[in-house]
């Protein structure tokens, strides 16, 4: 029978995500599948729960992988979170906070909207404005807007949300791993995240942490979540109750990746990762401003793992991708939306940020453009 | 640091899944994570469809792996096809069955339920009377009931389900890959299933197909499905449209996974490898009566690939499964719910279901039991 998995030829990941993955999390995901209720098991739950309270710098007691994509983790976070009528405040600047809206509203909240133009970041005097005009039981947000690549002000917003009585939540999808999130310090109620960005595990799993408020406004529901699968009640007695009761049966391979691959971001250490992150931003903005490219973010805003790049007049940008992957092996982003045709966007996420991938993109491009 | 990975210890498992992975299903998941929209990644998904639809044996279009567990695919098939008001009729004998109540009742369905004593299959003709007395949108039933190793008469029931205007659901979570599912001569409409039983990948995936009538249930909807991140009307566009629009990061490797899994079960042929299941089945049956055990389920009401056996009086069932588990590992599952205690299940899933298998677990039980 035909074998397309022979036919896989590597990729150097450079779009918006998957990012490359750590050889050692490939080991991991192979490692032979054991139950889900099995007690060697749930100390690997165990592990994977302190290392993500170690790397997210805080004490929350739900903090634990969903079973499915970052986008799982948006879906379970607000449909844990609100109840229909619920007042919720989006802020955007992109794909994913206007993918916050679709979610909360499909859920009966009553969403109101924050916008500022893409490419720019959420203003922090913007907010306080919003917020002193009406109250809110939940204002959300995203650190990493993949989508353009600039870095929203969270923890300044949650020194705002803190003064009043919303929960406070973050998409921090592309930020994990990748830059410096302080739960507990920066008041973040609400968080989830993906592994397919700086985490560098292939996708699947959703790591998300509820803080001690959120968690009560959980217990507090007067309906039961409209959604059996991520019904965050049931899936904690499974995570960290006495009876560790079954749920679903947890995606166990997937598990033992994520597990190894926070393992080696605090092998390496997080501050080590974060600024290995920052020095190879640096080294690819000067590279692609001397090919003559301009950034789509000014610079106090540009996020380290996600380069947005404008495609310059008359360049075919779907060309470009296509010629990089196919001659190169390496794969960077197209633009989303508005951006779409725009930009393209250039991940250096986890394992994928090292100055050697810099340089072969570089060199790999300048020959394409010059085509 | 500390590393538990290395401490995973192979276990044989026969519980109620997971089951024992194919070692090229193993080999498969550590395979380099290419992009979700890069084309050769494409035809990787398009051939996990087409092997999907020849084990189902269907020509649904819409034939997917959902990007999450088995239960994700029935939060997938209800989320989908109910809108708040929809009468639904749930024919239940199990755990499984009670929890599609539970699903369609939090989506706002309107649920009548057929219920039947468990560890007893579902009553055909009481189907009849049931249907004959309401009419409904939807009906479900489990085909094969995993908490308690009971097989449905799916085929029965939906040509009962064919003759009214209900569209018909079944849960395959455990049947597919260890006994033959038809849902094109069987009248099938909503089908979903997982990747841990009997195709011997891990859990992560659930396998999921619509019929033409589903189809056209799902896109006229008057309401927005309820659930973002499962929303079959975009998820389509990504697995079977012409633009492949992204809209959640598929859980690539976990993919490779199926297809190669999938592909071991097509290589062996289905048939030989249901005819396996049957015939460890009937191996283990006659080892465990020679122990002196008895089985739950009457003879005609089977299941291959899970085996209820009731413990018998004054044995403490938790140490049993300890014993095995520590001193043989082999892993068997417990009962739930009413038949928590009273009865093992001892599953013969896919790669599980080898002769030797069965041998190694009938020895290793005759010694724990001796004590």
């Amino acid at each position: 029978m035909d074998n397309l998995l022979e036919g896989i030829e590597p990729v150097l990941l450079m779009g918006p995500g998957p990012s490359c993955v750590y050889p050692t999390v490939f080991n991991a995901l192979a490692k032979p599948t054991i139950g889900h209720l099995d007690p060697y098991f749930i100390k690997i739950m165990d592990g994977i729960k302190a290392r993500l309270q170690h790397l997210l710098k805080t004490d929350n007691r739900l903090t634990i992988p969903v079973s499915g994509t970052g986008s799982a983790g948006m879906e379970s976070a607000f449909v844990n979170m609100v109840e229909p009528g619920n007042e919720v405040l989006i802020i955007s600047n992109g794909v994913f906070g206007m993918r916050m809206q679709d979610v909360a509203a499909r859920l009966g909240a009553v969403v109101d909207t924050l916008e500022f133009p893409w490419g720019t970041p959420v203003s922090v005097k913007a907010v306080q404005a919003k917020l002193a005009a009406r109250e809110y039981r939940l204002v959300a947000v995203v650190h990493a807007e993949t989508s353009t690549g600039v870095c929203n002000p969270v923890r300044e917003i949650g020194a705002l949300v803190k003064e009043t009585p919303a929960l406070y939540l973050v998409d921090g999808v592309t930020s994990l791993g990748g830059m410096e999130i302080a739960l507990d310090d920066w008041g973040i109620d609400v968080f989830y995240s993906g592994t397919q960005k700086c985490v560098s595990c292939p996708p699947g799993l959703a790591p998300l942490s509820l803080s001690e408020a959120a968690a009560a406004k959980l217990t507090g529901r007067k309906t039961k979540v409209p959604n059996w699968y991520l019904d965050l009640t049931m899936i904690a007695n499974y995570w960290e109750g006495k009876t560790r009761a079954y749920h679903h049966t947890a995606p166990i391979n997937m598990l033992y990746g994520l597990y190894q691959a926070l393992g080696m971001i605090l092998e390496e250490g997080a501050e080590a990762v974060f600024q290995r992150h920052r020095q190879t931003h640096r080294a690819l903005v000067a590279g692609l401003e001397r090919l003559g490219l301009a950034m789509l973010v000014e610079a106090p805003f540009r996020l380290p793992m996600l380069n947005s790049v404008k495609v310059p007049d008359g360049v075919d940008e779907a060309a470009v991708r296509a010629a990089l992957l196919n001659d190169h092996r390496i794969e960077i982003g197209a633009g989303l939306g508005p951006l779409a045709g725009k930009i393209w966007r250039i991940g250096l996420m986890g394992h994928t940020a090292r100055s050697e991938n810099v340089e072969k993109l570089l060199v790999a491009l300048e020959s394409v453009l010059q085509g």
